[in-house]
């Protein structure tokens, strides 16, 4: 049994910009050479989150608006009296999707459907370089 | 330390249809003679979702009424215009709920409350046979 | 490789109280010698929930308005046509934002922004005190 941690680095656009990390997650489980455990996928930081989905360019544009209609951009939260950084809607859908996922894997593949897709979801209201960590438990 | 990991099969009927799944993470829990650590309950897809509810019938009515709520059924969706197999609402409510959950075990017992059990959510359009992966990681 | 287990108990007020216990949890991480691994802390209960957020009075009064809006609690629910403890709400606020979450940690540092912190939400309509568990598996 071992612990694999790696990072991944993403430029994002914020405002709900979508980014498919599979391939940079798969990569990490590959470089491991840990066949079977568990794989935490997690972004530090208050205003993003990671979470699944079919990523392509419908459900791309669904999930702006869905963000939107449950927690929209454009009103007033008490946050943005604390801060004035006119960013409280970021936090709060960080607080509802929530900034990590846990996968299981066996035989080094990741445990996802093939319409599946691991995307990390940046919901600040300006550009961000984040910072993703992969952190692998297993033997 | 030690991996252990099973799977389990759900006939579904979709349509926010809710499986209480605690027996058969419980007797994988048992199977695995691991006492104390990490259980991850992950369902392969992007149209279903794991949570944890007090399963009985009024919260089983509630679910798909606070569902349709928030991510009605009836409304149109440009993952539709992709696909066509007007499943968009299906996918956004995985998005929302997620695909994985995480429990502490010690001396081989799940930590969930009294009222609280684990559930499948299938929230695709039609009947579906779900893989679901139990994977334990502990001692 | 080795599993450290320990708990939390906090005493909240219900009503979607918010407690930060990032401090808690630190120390716990702290106390196990473990340097690198997974971090699950989860509430006992079906009422609660685990998330992040940056632990600010604002957002401590948008948290509560925000679940206001997506599952009010002053509206009838078939769960109080079973039990009459009028806290359907908190049922589902709980299945909506889950009651665990898991985090890498790293140099026996959880993988945590500047402003982030862990939370425990209480969604019940009364007093509990709460047990939350904080399983580590790492090395």
């Amino acid at each position: 049994m071992s612990v694999f941690r790696d990072t991944i680095k993403v430029t994002t656009e914020g405002l709900c910009s979508i980014h498919d990390i599979t391939s940079d997650v798969t990569r990490i489980v590959a470089a491991s050479k840990l066949t079977q455990g568990i794989c935490c996928v997690a972004v530090v930081g208050s205003t993003a989150a990671i979470s699944t989905v079919e990523y392509e360019p419908g459900l791309i544009e669904d999930i702006p608006r869905l963000m939107e209609k449950l927690i929209p951009s454009g009103i007033s939260y008490q946050h943005d009296k604390t801060w004035h950084d006119g960013n409280g809607f970021a936090h709060l859908r960080s607080f509802l999707i929530k900034t990590s996922l846990c996968i299981p894997f066996d035989n080094g593949i990741l445990d996802l459907g093939t319409w599946q897709q691991i995307i990390l979801v940046d919901f600040d209201n300006r550009e961000r370089m984040r910072e993703l960590v992969v952190q692998l438990v297993g033997e």
